[in-house]
């Protein structure tokens, strides 16, 4: 079993993180995490979501923060967009890389935008067509790919479908996530061998929340089936709306530290990463949810 | 690769959890903590350990304790003992099973015990040999496997040396520690794949201490080597000594969780294990170190 030589680490945690933070934070204190991550060395950082503020509050403004962070040269800085005019409004604040989100299940679709999976990729077509006019990258997320809050287990090969059809719509990478965080290492591999039967291994991402404390152990389990590319949150920035008082993202430190363990390169500084961590944490006024940030300000 | 297809998890909160916590706990709540974790299935439970209350104050009145439990046929209830005076104790207080400790790190052994730790190892042979008399098993505790708190990294070798030798004098069963869980995946396996080249693999048991995140997924790497049988204590009980703010042992409720998702059979039940340890953190006022049991409370 080979471990990649080098994982590209992607940063969610102002977008993905922030967005589920019950606090609304400031312009400025998000430009200021956006630029002590990207002086850590991340090479994608999430920077903000092009959605309406009345369904996304903390993602108001995300033109400002686009529009005053420090752009790092080689940083790819991107955003999450649900539709033309989100997709506009990210072009005009020079979003990098662009983001369309579909999910592995039926009837959380239904649930939250009232259509088919089906239907749902087919409101992406104008922006992926358009994006490919522009140059524009477009990475797909698909949700609840190790369960889903409403039917419990997911089929693999729903994952495989659904990732396949963001390839083909023109996504250049797709990140699988574990929405709610119930995936154990060998379903992470399984899912993750099923979409690699259709989906290029190195357009793979995986997306792990670390509700139930499994994030790390399916990440290793992602790396040893081939994948190199993982998205993370500093601190462990968000929470589950699916399970209250229960974790969100993995944090990033604790990525960072074992892809370090594993002698995988990421060209990422854990200190300034855990500095960036321990910054917005106090911004929240609370703990970091990152065991290695409590672990190294001990 | 193969998973074991069972896996014997030894719970270690009520001795090696509680003895790291701040708080002192009534003997009445350590006799409802270990009933409470007989009842869910546990197979081996550390009750308590026969050290000087002096040293160890957490861990006064193990004989009570051990008088009071209610026996669970077929529960494996231990006790560390670290001399002669201590196994004796033990013995009286009708422990099933006990344990004696050595470490992999020179440097701990003389800052912890001021002497090498072939000394340290050759005081446990008259308790051994009595034990062996006594047909009471002995399990033997290595700690600092993954590395030590004042010489940082540990050669495998001398795990392996040590682990040997405690199997040498008689311990049916050796415990690798990662006492301050600076540990990775792979180095985890590549420690245990040294071990078992001199300790038959079934002897082998794995003790993540949880301090940087990484345990479950060691834990993983270390089922993937052939390892079957997990120390873990519920509700992440303890701390770090060597690390202020950072967490204990990794949860037994995540590792079940986890060991369920394998489909490794464990016969813990995990409902009444998170309810176990939801009544201990009540007990220590705070919020159980458990991602499985704060997810399953939402």
């Amino acid at each position: 079993m080979t471990l990649p030589a080098r994982v590209k680490m992607v940063e969610v945690g102002p977008r993905d993180g922030l967005q589920n933070e019950k606090q609304e934070i400031s312009v400025a204190t998000r430009v200021e995490l956006i630029d002590r991550l990207s002086a850590a060395g991340l090479p994608v950082i999430e920077a903000g979501s092009f959605v309406s503020p009345k369904w996304v509050p903390q993602m108001a403004a995300s033109e400002e923060v686009l529009a005053q962070i420090e752009r790092r040269p080689g940083t790819v800085y991107s955003a999450l967009t649900p539709n033309m005019k989100g997709y506009e409004r990210a072009l005009e604040a020079r979003a990098d890389e662009v983001a369309v989100f579909g999910a592995a299940s039926e009837s959380f679709t239904r649930k939250n935008i009232n259509c088919t999976i089906a239907e749902s990729l087919e409101r992406f077509q104008p922006l992926l067509e358009q994006a490919r006019r522009d140059g524009i990258p477009v990475r797909g997320y698909v949700s609840c790919v190790l369960g889903c809050p409403y039917e419990g287990d997911i089929a693999p090969e729903k994952v495989a479908e659904v990732s396949a059809a963001l390839l083909e719509m023109g996504c250049y990478e797709i990140s699988l996530g574990d929405t709610i965080g119930v995936g154990t290492p060998e379903a992470a591999r399984r899912m993750i061998e099923t979409v690699a039967a259709r989906v290029p291994m190195e357009k793979l991402a995986v997306h792990f929340h670390d509700t139930y404390g499994q994030a790390l152990a399916n990440i290793y389990a992602a790396l040893q089936a081939g994948v190199a590319v993982v998205d993370s949150a500093v601190a462990g920035l968000g929470g589950c709306p699916y399970a209250r008082g229960a974790s969100g993202n993995v944090a990033s430190e604790d990525v960072l530290y074992m892809l370090n363990g594993l002698g995988i390169d990421t060209g990422v500084d854990l200190q300034q990463l855990a500095e960036a961590g321990n910054f917005i944490s106090a911004q929240l006024g609370r703990e970091s949810n990152s065991r290695v940030a409590r672990a190294l300000s001990g």
